[in-house]
């Protein structure tokens, strides 16, 4: 199978494209590393970037970025981060993928806890999240050629030490678990689920 | 109670207006009708409505626009009708008018059932649904002076039969009903709620 990682050198990323390309030719795309670069918030470099790729069988997207800071330095300026990032950008990927994915090929989007359980400092993932989860519903219903659309879910993870005590009581989820998060949507038959990834 | 309504001169909006200023003092604010005038994908048109208003006890915001639509039309410049407008349009009112509102005051914004059953044509729709319900839990931490927020999440309304056919076997909700989730957010005590209105 054909797989692009979008995010590839971020710390999912990088652990999928290891655990994935043992057995798949997986395209490794960062915004600055990788075997490709993009910039998800621009349509001419997503087009580029599939131009470049060809066909392909399966679409994972770890890219995530959107403003994290406290409430009183969040206005719209700020808000746009990870709206034109985790939400448009993945959005983005799709609505011009789809003309490039072999049929039955798949799209899995990142999304997160912070959608149903939300955090100080992380309003702007919280609704980019919400956006990216009912995206994907009403996606799956839109695609053609049997290709599914599904968002993985995790709660924080355990690879990201750096953010565990903005999240009390989280109990971080393993690299592994994410991984069969990501196995599930790939290899799978559903589409438009979130799947949720919790220890 | 002094209640502004943003989105008065619609559907919505207009029946909202009729019920609450049977008891309240009511400020209609239009796109271009209405006691005030709002352009919501304008922070400069949203600031100057709060300056007009003065402080407030609740905002109910119906002002929802979003690309309805095929699929095969639906490009990033049509998705960001729904994600400026109905998305960051409502969450910008939040983010403004927080300096504006008094405290206990309460923010009520518009989502709508796409969130979770999605329908053909309206995957932008349901997006931007599914970024405001998530944004509504996040302020609803966020938020000082026990300030309250709430989404309110109708299916088809009766009012609006052009959609009917668009939504095969939804039952319409009533408007007496769609008034009703309103009060729940308004006079109630909930926040970080999505209230939703079925028949």
């Amino acid at each position: 199978m054909k797989i692009i990682i979008v995010g590839a050198s971020g710390t999912m990323g990088q652990y999928l494209a290891k655990a994935f390309e043992q057995a798949h030719e997986v395209i490794k795309v960062g915004r600055r590393r990788g075997d490709l670069n993009v910039d998800i918030t621009s349509t001419e470099s997503i087009e580029s970037m599939f131009k470049q790729v060809g066909s392909f069988d399966a679409l994972i997207s770890t890219a995530g970025p959107s403003f994290v800071g406290p409430w009183k330095n969040l206005g719209l300026r700020e808000f746009r981060t990870g709206i034109e990032g985790k939400l448009l950008g993945q959005i983005n990927l799709v609505l011009i993928g789809q003309h490039y994915i072999n049929p039955k090929g798949s799209f899995t989007l990142i999304s997160g806890g912070l959608t149903y359980e939300p955090q100080l400092n992380f309003a702007n993932a919280s609704t980019a999240n919400g956006g990216v989860e009912a995206f994907v519903r009403a996606a799956a219903i839109e695609l053609e050629n049997e290709v599914r659309i599904n968002a993985v879910s995790p709660t924080v993870i355990e690879n990201s030490p750096q953010y565990f005590s903005f999240f009390p009581g989280e109990i971080p989820v393993t690299m592994s678990r994410l991984e069969q998060g990501f196995r599930k949507s790939v290899f799978g038959a559903n589409t438009g689920q979130v799947i949720s990834i919790r220890e």
